[in-house]
């Protein structure tokens, strides 16, 4: 099932090309449960899936699949707005921790926390903020929690998973801390939407590749993670709790390379689908911290139309 | 005034040594608001408390110094449950920089995030998650959001200020990145209560110290930041959407130093209050990442009974 978030906050299911509209009868049910969780609907939807769900195939199986609003016509927004965090994996693939020369990866540095201000619907802006700073892209793969998650062992870790999504972790280069060079407004583009794991099948053998102008800059598959979805995960929450609706990132392969005004970033995700961000330098100013030349020594941008 | 939240998620103004309960009143008022908002009554509080304020106040006038029930009787939580960021700074005393060998400081780190999972209520339990790891108490004085802030100047960052309150931001040491070195579950103990700016004052001349089973081993005031409560919260305002009720929290001076199984640690800040915790290693196990050894070094432990 491909679950979008859409318009003014509806949320749909997509089937082919269209999307069909099933905010209206999720709500009612939802509302009849005896506890009103206090977050948003998407997240309330997350939380009570189980329950929900028959509801929602009901739905698809009696509508067809000529019913609902074909996706060009809805503007989609990132599936989850509201995540109470955003835990990242820094440097889990080898051939990103060599581009990079970076001497540790994941399992020496843990996880990072991005901002979840920083969300930006499929279709947006990413807007650099310094005019002079260097600013990456980095293709991910990401999950979204479903059942709360503590001390869990990674054999049973995917079973506490709602759903996986693209996700792009813009990053400025540098040495301050990492929170800061990718929690930035705009710096985490999510979407389009989410596959949940039955139609995904194994997280462990995905395709993502990322294109800047149209030109190839980072192509992997999640076989290659040092830590697979489902151990980072584990470990994730064996440090912090991981409450439905919370996204995780498991990291960026190699081709990382700068971003400049007016470029457009795709993100395809194998059994997933695009994400596509417009690059802007509008209103950038100097930078006011002074982590410049500091930090991992990024690879030299390549050359622009090869 | 101070505004605390206790037992069953109950929200109170303490008068000297009391506490009145004014949640139904304040349920009720915004309830009646054209619009709800999909989080916690805290945050609703806090993000409506120019409206709900005059209510407040007049519940106290009305019920007088000896309604409610004493301190003692309830128990505090932790003042905000759920704020979507908790927006740190590493290293914004000079003290604490020359203790840990730091080549930079915040003007060159920028913010860390810590997990808002992590926030522990006062008289919790600080739980060590691992055998062979050192980790640090570091007293913190913190504000609270109150208006939402983006890209706001210095000058009017005191204005986006709901309160502020006490925070110990627990540390392991190590190489780890400081999301994950801070974020444990357990490792942000907030409190007692937050005090409106109205109450305490200019927040660049406070005095705070803790102590570990009643031995002093930090002592400062917030006029020693390098960058003051309003700086850093319009720095950060500049590069992640604040909301209301998300923790900003300052930094740690001089005297961080280990915590141990057993150990009693108080914070105590001037015109806000105490805040206590206690520490357990019941559970540690060895730590499955290879942090240790790398990372600033931080100062010599002292000697107990010192």
């Amino acid at each position: 099932m491909r679950i979008a978030r859409f318009d003014d906050d509806r949320i749909g299911v997509v089937v082919h090309d269209r999307v069909l509209d099933v905010t209206d009868q999720i709500t009612a049910q939802l509302d009849a449960l005896p506890y009103r969780a206090p977050y948003s609907l998407t997240r309330r939807l997350i939380t009570h899936f189980t329950a929900v769900r028959p509801l929602v195939e009901q739905l698809v199986a009696e509508l067809g699949p000529d019913a609902g609003r074909p996706l060009e016509d809805v503007r989609l927004l990132a599936p989850v707005a509201d995540p109470t965090k955003i835990v990242a994996a820094p440097v889990n693939y080898r051939d990103h921790q060599s581009e990079m020369n970076e001497a540790f990866h994941i399992s020496s540095l843990g996880f990072f926390l991005k901002s979840p201000s920083s969300i930006l619907d499929p279709g947006g802006t990413v807007r650099l903020p310094y005019i002079d700073r260097r600013f990456d892209h980095e293709a991910e793969f990401a999950l979204i929690v479903g059942r709360r998650a503590s001390h869990i062992p990674p054999e049973q870790a995917l079973n506490h998973v709602f759903g996986y999504t693209g996700l792009m972790d813009m990053t400025m280069r540098g040495g301050e801390d990492r929170s800061t060079r990718k929690s930035f407004d705009t710096f985490t583009p999510m979407g389009p939407w989410i596959v949940t794991p039955d139609e995904l099948g194994s997280p462990e053998d995905v395709d993502l590749e990322l294109t800047v102008n149209g030109e190839l800059r980072q192509k992997a598959n999640t076989r290659d993670l040092i830590w697979s979805a489902a151990r980072f995960l584990a470990y994730a929450s064996t440090v912090t709790v991981l409450e439905p609706g919370d996204v995780v990132t498991t990291g960026t392969p190699a081709g990382v390379a700068p971003v400049e005004d007016g470029d457009s970033v795709e993100l395809t995700v194998d059994r997933i689908g695009r994400l596509s961000v417009e690059v802007s330098a509008e209103g950038a100013v100097p930078c006011p911290t002074g982590g410049a030349g500091r930090g991992p020594v990024p690879p030299p941008a390549p050359e622009r139309g090869k």
